[in-house]
């Protein structure tokens, strides 16, 4: 898709135009775990789109009109509707698009759905408090243990549920909603925190050969690459490897 | 409804048996903004249901076997389903219930009403934060000027929309979803945060109109009395005036 692999806008560019005649333009970075929920519901769903990467780390001062947070992901419409928030992207282009849902239909299954990512959410900001400390050299065995103990939850979930997918046999929602950090435990040198979840290692097993997870996957060599100028702040992390 | 004015269930109670046929369980706390949001939708949706309420300052045990986090409010299904999380519990409702629907059907106005809540849940911890500096006798005019502006803000979207609600000209899911905290403007001594915001103003004498506002409506009075002693931690904070 358009613009997916370039190089980012920084402070000083100028805002793109109106998006074009039949694509939704996604605003992301290429290493943000939360744009990558939006890009691979994109994917999933076959939706024509175009990408303009954000340097996050040198922000241009017109995203904030296209979100008042400064963050991305961030989805715009030819009309010029603005959403952003990257459950509501994704819950938006589920609804507005037609094409397989990923949403369960049954309203306990959408529930449970969002109460794992509520759960999940919890998670997500230990990563980068993990590759902190770690930058830092601080010692990290209680980090590391967090997330493991955290991880197990999940496990225990998807254990119960007796399924490969967190929705039934098929990837669902949630699926794509949490599978971003799972590709990045590696280069987080977090991969031993699953070393006691089998249903989840079977589960990554299993989300690897799904073509919207293969085609928005970065190898871990150039995550490693980019979270090492990121942890540093430098304006060059988002364009790492261009 | 059964139970919506009983005392609270504390530590060493008996936990409920199943839910009786014809009836959704919710375990809720009179006082609690999040659990009105539920009770607000459920009587929207005119749903027959019965309430348990919780000694949230004396946790019972088996609270937490139905929400992990030990926090209200909680749905319980006839199948003994568990959903938690009060925008969760509303959507549930909105979804498996018929009647009138609270959430759009136009999947940008969907997402319109959910970044509007995303934004708000940076308001309502400040209310209790400036609940408790006052107490502690703080000087609280920043804590004041930060609601304030926040409110403002809301002010200024509900100004773009031009109608009475958030999403039109009657009440829907995101009015339900912000309502508890503005019932308990006067209680926390901040109904000065709107003397700017004709707008927000107009809305509040609008959703005083509204049967499940005045139905689940609670006086300035009782709140302040449950207020005084639940930021002291009394275990008899939430049974206050039965």
């Amino acid at each position: 898709m358009a613009g997916e692999h370039s190089r980012s806008l920084g402070k000083g560019s100028t805002a793109p135009g109106a998006v074009p005649e039949g694509l939704i333009r996604l605003y992301s970075m290429r290493f943000c775990p939360f744009a990558q929920r939006t890009r691979l519901v994109l994917r999933a769903k076959g939706i024509s789109y175009e990408v303009i990467n954000i340097n996050l780390k040198n922000k241009p001062d017109w995203l904030f009109e296209k979100n008042p947070y400064g963050l991305v992901p961030i989805l715009e419409t030819r009309k010029g509707q603005l959403i952003y928030e990257s459950p509501i992207t994704c819950d938006y282009l589920d609804e507005a698009f037609p094409g397989k849902k990923l949403l369960p239909s049954d309203p306990y299954e959408r529930a449970f759905q969002k109460m794992l990512l509520e759960r999940f959410s919890k998670i997500t900001p230990l990563f980068f408090k993990y590759a902190a400390a770690v930058k830092d050299g601080q010692d990290t065995t209680a980090q590391k243990a967090e997330v493991t103990e955290k991880l197990g939850k999940l496990e225990e979930i998807l254990s119960k549920r007796n399924t490969t997918f967190y929705g039934g046999d098929s990837v669902s929602m949630i699926d794509y909603m949490i599978w971003p950090w799972f590709e990045r435990l590696e280069a987080f040198e977090l991969t031993d925190s699953l070393s006691h979840a089998p249903k989840l290692q079977h589960w990554m097993e299993a989300m690897k050969e799904d073509p919207a997870v293969q085609a928005t996957m970065t190898d871990t060599q150039t995550f490693k690459g980019f979270l090492q100028l990121y942890v540093k702040n430098s304006p060059e992390a988002c364009d790492y490897g261009l």
